[in-house]
């Protein structure tokens, strides 16, 4: 395990998520050496996380190791660590690992270091709203939106009023976006389906199930047609949309809206779910200082046509991070991407002319709101319902057996969609009781220690309707 | 979802273990409104734990939720609570949820807590040595496990020294019970197939793999003969068996040992595993107290012949908790207990005489070694390798598909068994990073952040051998 000076160029991909993984992949015959440093040790397949915050996946389905993904591409290794330096001159990364400083000099640089979650200058609110980017962050939703209903039935059999039940068992998705609709869609189906034969004190079908958007529409990135269908299955499923309502603050009990005229008004909700906006990876700006340039308002840096960052053509920012065009933020355009930026590196490394112009095809976008139900446009097809859903699965499972022959993923979705059971949806003592509870104890605490009386009789759990 | 006093009486479960839920499902059709109080909202498949601690299995395979499993039984209800009080003399138990109080009322009590993990008084090990009794703790050990492969990786990469490798990659099993014998054989899996081609740096077969116990044998509740055989096995898969070794002192480096000469050595190992001992609930001390009973050295408070607690006709005491005939501490005592303690309440429900003594019936006791090898006797025969884990897998099966179907297992052993790949290797953040930085910190920083070079060069990752 002696270092020796390497002869092959160093490619140095930083982040795992579609695009590093897929520049990586792609570089798998290409005479060099890639590292990949990411600061999980999984890929995520990111468009699948609801399904882990709603008990339908595990994360092993939707989170698999990276170096398992790499184990035969032979030139590649993954090493875990969080960047925290840039330095261009020197062609230097700099990595912290549980406080291990590294340095990792390139040859050739793809940041893919994607997005987190933006609370929009309000960081205060994710202790109470969490966002939706990461396996950390569906295990807390899955342990608050199933401990909510565990709260709520003690509380019914506590007698407690009905204005706090009412809270119990309001949850609120914040973003009307794809992950948003997916969100409020399976937390209605939780609420209608899966759970609606286990509780004795509570009808988790009076559930409210709130999503709300500061836009005017729901699926904004979306046709209009296909919207207007969108928001009409939403509320077909009992789902309040309220969009034009804005967001101004956020505790243990609910949320405070704003609409567009300014007029304020308060949702009472135990259980909120941040979907609302994400801003690129600091590092975007860290490249931005070092060559003179702005971050756009989601925190992107713009990019040359061919991916590469002004000045280095041997720096190439791909996916979420780079502005380019207005290009969403989609998987799409991170694979592609990624893509683009291996080619470029091959042709370098053959002497061939670089520098060719990133072209974006669209394949397409699509949008679950429930099972069977999903929206999607191909250029200028559109689809709806049942078809829609249809491509979504294919979509989906291709993607995923992509990195994995997941069997098991297709044998929970029958289940989930077919049956109306949920496979997963174990939560840990870490999430309810550590982290609810240390979280958010002063206000749990409080609210659920003081109640109407303190030592009700035990009241017989009333008789399950069929 | 008012209250009114129900005609009927309540029997009152704690725990929501094998006693607690076969004893609630045994009351199914009695004229009774049973409540099962529980710490977790799941009920938890303990003898398969160490396939999630070592990614073969998701959490929601072996952790259905209690409330899914009773959920077609309609006098039963689920309540998440943590007993704090048993009053006797008023026929009440004391809740806590989340600071929430709450009294219980019961007519019969059966009481199923079962155990916790004990440290022999030293509960300082467990920071270093968590157990194996619950989810989170599988959890915890998944991202040790896996973490630690991580960070030789890491420390390989930097050119470290052979000792802090070699401390990396050494894993300590404490305790050769069943529980022990199969987390050591499934690390030595990781190490020899699962993990094989993933690293650049490091070699996963050069992982040393220790099983130790006070003791001077494996498996001491097994015959003899099937003991050496697993100790044969044990050692056929490279794992180095150590007997007659007590652990007097843990640390984040390592663990110290004496032998039965009173000599004390020392074993240099990140990672370490306590699956030595256990110690019943709290709550036998509790019951002990009122009525003037001592519990034995494992904390289990004596019961009559028919599972009652002396002088309480009312209360029956199941389960690990129990001390009856040294019975031991198996799935089947609890379940079989559970099941008479419901027969005895419904023959007094009928006015039918009660007080029938529990017998046992010994089903047999199996354990399994790696994959393809387990030991098994069922009265007098006696099982070993290919067959015995047939049995096991037969057993196994037939348990977790009791409680719900669930084919995704068999395929996810399928995988694991017949293949080499894991699907669940996902660790969270909140496991790698929180836990064991904030719980390690310290220490792995202080050990990670002092090296032989600051600032070493880049290595070339070695070419991974066919």
């Amino acid at each position: 395990m002696a270092s020796t000076a390497s002869p092959r160029p160093r490619v140095l991909i930083i982040g795992s998520g579609f695009g590093g993984l897929f520049a990586a992949q792609a570089l798998k015959r290409a005479d060099v050496d890639v590292t990949v440093v990411a600061r999980t040790s999984h890929h995520l397949f990111q468009p699948l996380l609801y399904q882990v915050a709603t008990g339908i996946l595990s994360p092993g389905e939707i989170a698999p190791p990276t170096r398992e993904v790499l184990s035969r591409q032979r030139n590649a290794e993954v090493l875990l660590g969080e960047v925290i330096e840039i330095d261009l001159a020197a062609r230097e990364v700099h990595t912290d690992t549980l406080g291990l400083r590294r340095r990792h000099r390139y040859d050739h640089l793809i940041v893919a270091a994607g997005t987190n979650q933006s609370w929009f200058g309000h960081d205060e609110f994710a202790d109470y709203a969490p966002g939706m980017k990461s396996i950390d962050d569906a295990l807390e939703l899955r342990g608050r939106i199933f401990g909510a209903y565990e709260l709520a039935e003690l509380a019914a059999a506590e007698g407690r009023s009905a204005e706090e039940l009412s809270r119990l068992m309001t949850f609120v998705v914040i973003g009307a976006g794809p992950t948003g609709v997916e969100m409020a869609g399976q937390l209605a189906e939780l609420a209608r389906r899966t759970l609606r034969r286990d509780f004795r004190h509570i009808d988790p079908e009076n559930a409210r199930v709130i999503l709300l958007d500061a836009a005017p529409t729901v699926l904004g990135t979306f046709h209009e047609s296909l919207r207007g269908k969108a928001e009409r299955s939403l509320e077909q499923l009992g789902i309040q949309v309220r969009l034009g309502a804005m967001v101004v603050g956020v505790d243990a009990y609910g949320l405070d809206v704003e609409d567009t005229d300014g007029n304020r008004g308060r949702i009472e909700a135990f259980t909120k779910v941040w979907a609302a906006g994400v801003a690129a990876s600091p590092l975007a700006k860290v490249l931005a200082d070092q060559v003179g340039l702005q971050v756009d308002k989601q925190g992107r840096i713009p990019v040359e046509r061919d991916l590469t960052l002004p000045g280095h053509p041997e720096v190439h920012v791909i996916g979420d991070m780079m502005a380019l065009d207005n290009l969403p933020g989609v998987a799409q355009v991170a694979i592609q991407g990624g893509r683009h930026a291996a080619a470029e590196i091959r042709r370098a490394l053959r002497g061939e002319r670089t520098g060719q112009p990133f072209h974006y095809k669209d394949k397409g976008n699509m949008a679950t709101i429930s099972r069977f139900r999903a929206i999607a446009e191909v250029g200028r097809i559109k689809v709806t319902g049942f078809t829609a859903w249809v491509m979504w699965l294919v979509v989906h499972l291709l993607y995923i057996i992509g990195f994995k022959s997941q069997v098991t993923t297709l044998l929970r979705w029958a289940v989930s969609f077919i049956g109306r059971g949920r496979a997963e949806r174990t939560i840990t003592q870490q999430q309810v009781l550590a982290r609810l509870a240390l979280q958010e104890t002063p206000d749990v605490h409080r609210w659920l220690a003081t109640g109407p009386t303190e030592h009700p009789e035990d009241s017989r759990p009333p008789r399950r309707r069929e």
